[in-house]
């Protein structure tokens, strides 16, 4: 008798079959066969575990963040990036990289000096009462569940899996466990500095370097985990060298206009690299018989 | 029918039914019950998981490192610390707190700028060919029984186990699996800054700050794991403020001149804390039945 198919949400394709023929091969007994142990699987987060689209699931929150900041204190309104934000300039909040500092700044100003417990509940909070302006439910019912069946699935072969996201470290722990089964101390992104003081846990300003994007990635797993992974999946350009440290690299490729959204911008070099190096591209309009549960 | 006792190197003392008691408490259903996602176990390594005297076994890796490089290059001699080493200066030697930026320099000088895989590999050798002074086994055979018990009573009992280690973390990782079985991404410690070059990761000079000691031992719990511990272990100074964020706390007092070693100094401060807090003292001498196995 056939055991009941755990990826029921993929179609029967050669994304599929390469993706459960590589379980197979380091699960079994062979030349291929990778103890349990060294079984390390590592996911970025935004557009690859979860929908990026319109914007960073992180940025509304600070976004939103921001304006309640500002309807406190108009006075904030004169400096950026709470006038960008006010006044609606696209064009400002598009370029983020032209405006770090300021952007690095404006979240110190919103998140600096309290403390980690404090900084949780304003996480918890925007999830529990934001939805997404085109899906209308909350962001953390926009988790892909094809990518949900297949953390269970490789947890199920006795691999640890990891998330690996650009975004926040405590942004993202704040929903793992429930989303994804992942538990927090397998959270791994971009952090702030945090100091003890007092019996208390406080976060400060700044950004830790390296971030958790591009290089920062393998740097990040590193530290985290002393493995480089077995298995890696990403979306997006600053998933490269992650994806090119790991024996199976998966790349989910944005392409499905109806069900979710369709974009190559950002992820230009990645699917290139999916070609030259026989990465596995996730199609998901092709791949996924579901995205969302 | 008793289950057979999963502590057999502990005496039949209160310390052992104050760790049996807790453990119970927190995994029976009832008012102190803990779910199984928030059992966190962090402990120190030298001097609460195996043996740190003479001294630091990754000082006792560093030094024999030094003799190597002053032995290829004698003008090294001329410079410290390589000079307080090949002179016996225990003055110098014994006071490393005055001597910091030198001792990181000549750290960074023997293992900066090499691959973490060269790391490991220096690591693994001394492991394989270095013998402590007075006990005449190798250091990777002196983590202390019960403890070892310990560690794997509360695994059983679904707790996740941490090391939380003012050495080095990728030093620990090393030995953490085939000693404790401690997988090396539960391994927390101070750590030097890894870059990613070219596929290849690379440790440079310095240490990144905080170091796991300390203050920084809260602050390393929580960027590693998420989550306060529910049951810390300790021996010294260093672990107070980590000690100071569990729900159970424990203290290793080495008590044992005839087993082990018998010394306060450096615990004072956490000593008294044990008595004002209440936390659990471990005496060596009275409550192991074995001290290594």
């Amino acid at each position: 008798m056939q055991a009941s198919d755990p990826l029921p949400s993929w179609r029967a394709t050669p994304t599929k079959d390469a993706l459960v023929s590589f379980v197979a091969a380091v699960t079994t007994a062979g030349d291929g066969f990778v103890a349990p142990i060294d079984r390390i699987a590592v996911f970025d987060n935004d557009g690859t575990l979860w929908c990026e689209k319109p914007m960073y699931v992180q940025a509304a929150f600070i976004f939103a963040k921001w304006q309640a900041m500002v309807a406190a204190d108009p006075t904030l309104r004169e400096t950026q990036p709470f006038k960008a934000l006010v006044e609606g300039d696209r064009e400002w909040l598009a370029n983020i990289l032209d405006h770090v500092p300021e952007l690095v700044k404006g979240v110190s100003e919103a998140f600096g000096g309290i403390t980690t417990d404090d900084f949780e509940a304003q996480v918890r909070h925007f999830f529990d009462t934001t939805t997404h302006p085109t899906f209308a439910v909350g962001y953390h019912q926009l988790g892909y569940a094809p990518m949900k069946e297949l953390l269970e699935y490789l947890r199920a072969n006795e691999f640890r899996v990891f998330i690996c996201s650009g975004g926040g470290r405590d942004f993202v722990r704040v929903v793992s466990e429930d989303m994804y089964g992942i538990a927090r101390e397998h959270v791994i992104g971009t952090s702030v500095p945090v100091i003890y003081q007092h019996g208390r846990l406080i976060r400060t300003a700044g950004v830790e370097q390296p971030v958790d994007d591009g290089e920062g990635k393998p740097v990040h797993i590193w530290a985290r985990t002393g493995r480089r992974p077995l298995i890696a999946g990403g979306n997006a350009d600053g998933d490269i060298q992650m994806l090119s440290q790991a024996r199976f690299s998966l790349l989910v490729h944005h392409d499905d206009e109806e069900r979710e959204f369709a974009y190559d911008t950002g992820a230009e070099s990645a699917l290139a690299m999916a070609q030259a190096e026989q990465w596995t591209v996730i199609s998901m309009s092709g791949d996924w018989a579901t995205v969302f549960s």
